[in-house]
């Protein structure tokens, strides 16, 4: 349309566009207007967010699923080597730029195509790509509506784009949703649970349609669907190993968590590795896959752990119902010249090492072949193959079982119920990535992505058992991250043990603060500004009384001290009020404690409002300030008493 | 043993046990002694609270069971009537005292026992039986380990006891945490989270456990298992049946929702049923629950609304794979003397009246009788009835699905798949439920109940749909109570449309605000005390300045007006910093806003903190103070600009 405008008679002063005067029937025109602007304001009057929810959701629905395909046709066509990929040494960025989503993607996608050589999964990736993309709609909202800046909604936003990072990679919402919320935050708003639910709902339907539409799926059904029996899924005595596995997959996940923080801080140290990631991150990456590749190479040790097998037939085969070791014992299969995807246990199958030697070989290979993976810088997800090295302890643990109990486990009824090694697999997953996770939402994951909720009660059990083993010994593998980066964050405050509730804000905050006061001179007010670095200044009433009256920022200051005298007073007799008066803004202190104020409140305060740094007042007057420096040193002083000050 | 305590020789002055002296191997008899406190040390070393949040399940687990036990006993026993029942007349008490326990228990359990005819259930109550329950053990702990009452950890175990009820009811420990999230605050800790799964799946064990050693389970199995077609459980354009499904639960559950509040205040102020629920609430009870008895009485009307179901065959029943309508067509069974628990389904047929007769007289009566229902003063839950409801919109409408598609929707590749309608029971019911609460989570408890995960999405789809509808139109169930009872709440601020970004402490807090000064007189001081009601006033430094210094608790100053003066000063020249020398407490004031402080912020430091008051001070002054009063008035005014101020 042309944006000719003209002055229509008898209006005050609008423009009309010059089409609504000569076009035909200018009545009917502004009618449909009338309408299209009625049905506008009525699509809007639930919040344009629900829309951009709706956007975020189906979008990041389609990159998932357009990366799967991507990465299928690439394994299914030429044989692209490994090396290629790595060369490309996309390093995780901390920023949520738009300018790095392109290149996350092409990354992640290049990544996955090397599929199970390097034993890496998309899960934390794409949960990263999802949030740059929530942030950029968030800024497109801010542009396009020309709202200010809400830091609140924000956050609301990348909340919901982290759920939807979860949930589109398994087509999972509902444990996505939960996932994002453990491992994210400590507290979180029901408001946001819900909108994180619409989002990845609209994020999971969209991947599961294309799925459809591709033919790859008949209609949506889970990913790695399972046929447990239902009537009697396992027996009562069998809760107690489910237990048992819990406490294993939580001893192994210390000894993984242990094994990667300390490996992770050997190459950060050792001089050749620090060499070579600061300066040729591609060379190292290439090294680390070459070494990989090669041992995963199915005609040499690959035999061995089913290598032929991608991360999907990985547990498709892990969480089958019969028994290998029962039906090994009947047969002898041939290693077929492809996998065969009815009888995936072949991969598993070896004659001389029986399926006992190949699990067990698959565990101690994938052990250090993880740890190793996790220190190539490049956009890879550790979530799924953790999942999947879980599935293996619980197959190893269900095939001992059958075993031992080749007929079940007899009930008084002399009813015979034999054992199904899949559930063992099943509930060592979740009790695995949920251990080294510190979450319980992977048992969630795994009922979703099998269909079945039958084994809920034995599997929510081994979770809670591994969680309380690996919670009480080790950091979770995202604090492990936090403390290999040195990234800030507040450790938890441990109530009781510690007295910790008569700590009070006076006994850690930091009395070192400067202030301004309005009567002080302006050489007093440069020599401090000069003298020290801080963002911003308390503002205090007179240099003697201290009481608070807001807040200056440093850079906001600044011009007021460079610009010239406006009244006819000398520059020297200049005090700071006459600087206010002429414009410098002071922003009021809406929140402020007092020295009384205890640690437990201080630090409840800072990690559900997410403050920065708080001011410390007594009767109006400024006595300290309490920043994350001063929290965290406090919270390390009450766990380790003896160390010094 | 014998408490008798002697010296030993040279002990620092501590009494010894007699046994230890003269006892037989003394050092022997240490070390065991030893032994046992380090096993105490090292048992407690996670801390007790563990420990509580097992006795919480696994006590809640077995009096959830015993209470099923005995409703089934007297059900199947002898048939005593409804009314002897509702005489109890049990009234919900707010507060949380264990002398309520045992008769809640039996009012919850005789009201149980009248089963389907008043058509209640037992969530809700139970939740408020473990909430008690757990306040219980808070107090025992408090009281056993001389520790300080902690309100923060107090409200930690209220909240894994609400996760429990919920858990214990259904058997469904991952619903029951979220239903009681969603259901009871707007923030929530992650924290909380996991000991409310910890909690209620010790819960959910125990209740199993007791169930399959009283022989009804053969093991732990979903409460109504399903058996829908896994391979392809749904077409993919059912998805938008699933999603009209939704609507129209929304639809209904507004008018349920409008209805319900809307009686309930017609008996609230109608002056006969005033006058019985104020004098005789037995009366009213029996009165009501004659009337609904009479309706369903099998051979009268409840012929057509399945009256011989009890809630659980109600959802048996409901959730059958079979199409009725088109069964109805080959074969028209006779009405068995018994209920058939193989053909559920003949309780619905009617050769005259057709399924869909019953199954719409069953939507139209159960409306009203279940508005009616929740009149009645005595503990019962409405919950489940939702539930069965929701579930019945669900079935009707797979019903005229079923009987548009007789032989399912057509694909493209000409599979056909006919059309479950026990499927869209289950979406009903957890999508009208969902919108009465204004949850998500029945979605999950209908996948828990049923053990089956294969209809996430379209569940998943019609639950937001209805919320959408519902949040927008109605309060919620429980928001409804709220309203009814004249309980205090906060009402969410609604963000971007009513520009309450720019609303500040100062234009809403309440300036009338009664400070003692340190150096007001005695008799100022007295006469300030008696001619006001606060609990609480703040103390200022002077009349003059109001420099805010600390708290003073009016019950706590009282003695100290009373008492005789211990300082050689005639009485009326006493000031009150004399008073507070003499041992007067003053409380610090740990947290206090200033009048720049926005709206948004004081209502997050409210809901976050769970604040009473809070004191807006102006550089130390104390200027006004904001309670629930002034912030409720404020987001009223707010939501209605034109009210009169």
């Amino acid at each position: 349309m042309e944006d000719l405008v003209g002055l229509r008679e008898g209006a005050s002063g609008n423009p009309v566009a010059l089409q609504e005067l000569w076009g035909p029937c200018p009545r009917a025109q502004r009618r449909i207007r009338g309408f299209l602007e009625r049905v506008k304001r009525h699509l809007f009057w639930v919040g344009e967010d629900w829309y951009l929810l709706v956007g975020l959701g189906v979008l990041t629905g389609l990159i998932s699923f357009a990366m799967n395909f991507v990465v299928s046709r690439i394994v299914h066509g030429s044989g692209i080597s490994e090396l290629k990929v790595i060369l490309s040494g996309v390093v995780l960025e901390d920023y949520l730029d738009i300018k790095n989503f392109g290149a996350k993607v092409v990354g992640l996608t290049c990544t996955l195509a090397s599929g199970s050589t390097i034993f890496l999964g998309k899960v934390g990736p794409f949960t990263h790509i999802c949030c740059m993309f929530a942030a950029y709609l968030g800024r497109v909202r801010v542009s396009a509506l020309g709202e200010y800046e809400n830091k609140i909604k924000q956050n609301e936003l990348l909340v919901a784009g982290a759920a939807v990072g979860v949930a589109t990679v398994f087509g999972a919402p509902i444990s996505g949703v939960l996932f994002s919320i453990e491992v994210m935050s400590s507290h979180f708003a029901v408001w946001d649970y819900w909108r994180g639910f619409f989002s990845s709902v609209c994020g999971a339907f969209m991947f599961w349609l294309l799925a459809v539409f591709n033919s790859e799926q008949e209609t949506i059904t889970p990913l790695f669907k399972t046929r447990f029996r239902v009537d009697i899924p396992f027996d009562l005595p069998e809760i107690f190993f489910f237990v048992l596995l819990g406490f294993v997959c939580g001893i192994v996940s210390c000894a993984y968590l242990y094994g990667h923080r300390h490996f992770a801080l050997f190459v950060q140290t050792n001089w050749i590795t620090k060499k070579l990631l600061s300066t040729d991150k591609p060379v190292y990456s290439a090294l680390v896959a070459l070494l990989l590749a090669s041992i995963t190479y199915p005609h040499s040790l690959g035999r061995f752990m089913a290598s032929r097998l991608s991360m999907n037939l990985y547990l498709d085969s892990l969480f089958d119902n019969q028994s290998w070791a029962l039906l090994s014992r009947n047969s002898s299969p041939e290693w077929p010249p492809e996998v065969d995807p009815n009888n995936l246990w072949f991969e598993w199958y070896h004659p001389q090492f029986t399926i006992f030697g190949t699990l067990t070989f698959f565990l101690a290979m994938k052990f250090w072949m993880l740890i190793l993976a996790t220190t190539i810088p490049m956009p890879a997800g550790y979530f799924l193959p953790v999942f999947v090295y879980g599935a293996g302890i619980g197959r190893i643990f269900g095939e001992i079982l059958a075993v031992i109990f080749p007929e079940g486990i007899k009930t008084d009824d002399g009813i015979i119920n034999t054992i199904i090694p899949g559930a063992y697999a099943l509930a060592g997953a979740a009790a695995f990535s949920g251990a080294v996770t510190h979450t319980i939402s992977p048992a969630l994951l795994a009922f979703e992505v099998t269909g079945q909720f039958v084994h809920v009660l034995p599997v929510l059990m081994a979770v809670l058992a591994a969680n309380a083993v690996c919670q009480n010994c080790q950091p979770s593998f995202y604090d492990n991250g936090i403390i290999l980066k040195k990234l800030p964050y507040l450790p938890r405050v441990l109530g009781r043990k510690l007295n910790s509730h008569w700590v009070t804000a006076e006994l850690f905050m930091n009395p070192n603060i400067t202030t301004l006061a309005k009567d002080s001179s302006m050489d007093e007010v440069i020599q401090t500004v000069t003298s020290t670095e801080a963002v911003e200044y308390p503002l205090v009433e007179s240099a003697e009384s201290q009481l608070l009256v807001g807040i200056i920022h440093r850079d906001q200051l600044l011009p007021f001290l460079q610009a010239e005298p406006t009244i006819q007073v000398p520059r020297h007799q200049w005090h700071l009020h006459e600087v206010l008066a002429g414009g410098c803004p002071v922003e009021p202190v809406t929140l402020q404690v007092s020295p009384q104020t205890s640690l437990h409140q201080i630090h409840n305060l800072f990690e559900l409002l997410k403050m920065q740094r708080i001011l410390v007042t007594s009767m109006g007057r400024v006595v300290g300030f309490i920043s994350w420096v001063e929290l965290e040193k406090a919270i390390a002083d009450l766990a380790n008493p003896s160390a010094p000050k």
